[in-house]
């Protein structure tokens, strides 16, 4: 049952997604928040009553509206029915209006953007337009790329070139190490991704994985964390946008290193990517703005 | 203001408390959970999908409703006023009737059984029956009891002696070390407990710790699982009553070693006491119920 490759340009139905000040703890504990030392670093996102701090969200929260919004039909719904098991995460970006509240709800639309052809599987790009339910205003828009294995060879056009946020030869400006835990995925999918491909090894061992994996999400908010750190003081405000390519799985109990490269492009932009604990890239081609 | 000591007997009126499947997840991971190696212990308590696995609730999430309930007054509005402050919590103990279901609701009414002068504070000791909605039969009982610095001195009986349950000379027949984690805290207080004690140095500072220090119902939690792994093969309902004297505060990041006496008493029972990373005793006089 192929894909309907004539999808571009199908939208979905509106869809909803509550978050509270609990929610956005969790996210942030999920994603390494709190761990670090000195104690007090990071309690204006993994804290809600500290004296003199108020709560703020993490940029890369928002990117769970694609998973947890409800109540409609997604636009990937367009392309007709496909194997579940064969899809994988490609590309995640989040461009951001204005920072998140701690609770809020907003509606999300989204379309699919372009149908490519790999040969071994199809690529499907979708953009998502997330608008504020209490002011009605655009809060944030996801772009998202999916690989489904096995559905492509129909003939149609590769799609952009890999060729974009290409890592420099020289080291890097910034570079942050977070230790993920061999619980984090049990943490992380509070948040609500329960794949069990994510817990249960009865499921990672049929895709040959050694233990149940890390969400790729996760390794994009460990990322995010260091982006925020590093290029924005920690000031949400100042985070603009975040695109990058998931390259290899993850294992929870891997170091994670964030490599940042200023100065390569428009002022206010950079490049990262994420390098596991062997140095693999895990998330490559790496762009961000900030302000 | 004193308190008032003629308030045994005292009831609050019925209060509630409904919790879900992610609350006793969010639970369970606060109380240390699916750290511990190999893959896939305690997946029972940590998951709700893993194939094979019936989702588990730790025996002592039921001590949460002392802390969570709402809707009505505790029997603690009856002593009448004191700077709560100077409130220090002093014994817990929870007796199931049957295991937890992993959501429901219970109705919770409390009696304060004593009050003790102390000298320097006073001793408010309290019960409370929970009685699951559902069936309106009981759940579980939950003992607890409170000293309150300043309280003393009004010429009262002193209460019970502290020889209960007293820890053997010998080694102990089990002994179980967990790690907390720096961020233990900001974790469990998920589960209800948001007091900043627990995560703002500055209030910590006031009381002269060193840091923000963990929940003692948190402890409480790690001590729990280790009854229950060391005595109850991990299942519930062999978890029949547990209690225990907080003796000193511990800091997230310190190892607990829970050691357990059994043959001591009546089969079916032990003592237990939890130490810290230096030894000393926080948690005393530990007594357990088993099948």
């Amino acid at each position: 049952m192929p894909i309907n490759k004539d999808a571009v340009g199908s939208k979905g139905s509106a869809r909803t997604w509550a978050w509270d000040s609990r929610d956005a703890l969790i996210y942030a504990l999920g994603v390494g928040c709190g761990v670090a030392d000195p104690v007090g670093s990071e309690l204006e996102f993994t804290t809600e009553n500290t004296m003199g701090v108020d709560q703020k969200v993490l940029p890369t929260f928002g990117v769970l509206a694609g998973f947890n919004a409800q109540g409609g039909k997604s636009a990937m719904s367009g392309i007709g029915t496909y194997d579940p098991r064969m899809l994988v995460h490609g590309e995640q970006g989040i461009r951001l209006h204005r920072p998140i509240p701690v609770a809020g709800e907003i509606t999300l639309v989204d379309e699919i953007t372009g149908i490519y052809d790999k040969g071994k599987g199809a690529v499907v790009a979708t953009k998502a337009v997330a608008t504020l339910t209490a002011d009605g205003q655009p809060l944030f828009e996801l772009t998202s790329s999916v690989f489904i294995v096995g559905e492509g060879g129909f003939g149609g056009d590769r799609g952009p070139s890999d060729k974009t946020n290409v890592a420099p030869e020289r080291a890097p400006d910034h570079s942050v190490t977070y230790q993920t835990r061999e619980d984090q995925a049990l943490l992380y999918r509070l948040s609500g991704d329960r794949n069990p491909l994510h817990s249960d090894k009865k499921f990672s061992d049929v895709g040959r994985f050694p233990k149940p994996i890390l969400h790729g999400l996760c390794t994009y908010g460990f990322t995010g964390r260091a982006l925020l750190s590093a290029l924005c003081g920690n000031e949400p405000a100042r985070f603009k946008a975040m695109e990058g390519r998931f390259s290899s799985p993850v294992l929870p109990g891997e170091a994670l290193t964030i490599r940042i490269w200023t100065g390569e492009g428009d002022a206010g932009t950079a490049i990262f990517q994420t390098v596991g604990g062997d140095g693999r890239v895990v998330l490559n081609n790496g762009g961000f703005s900030y302000s």
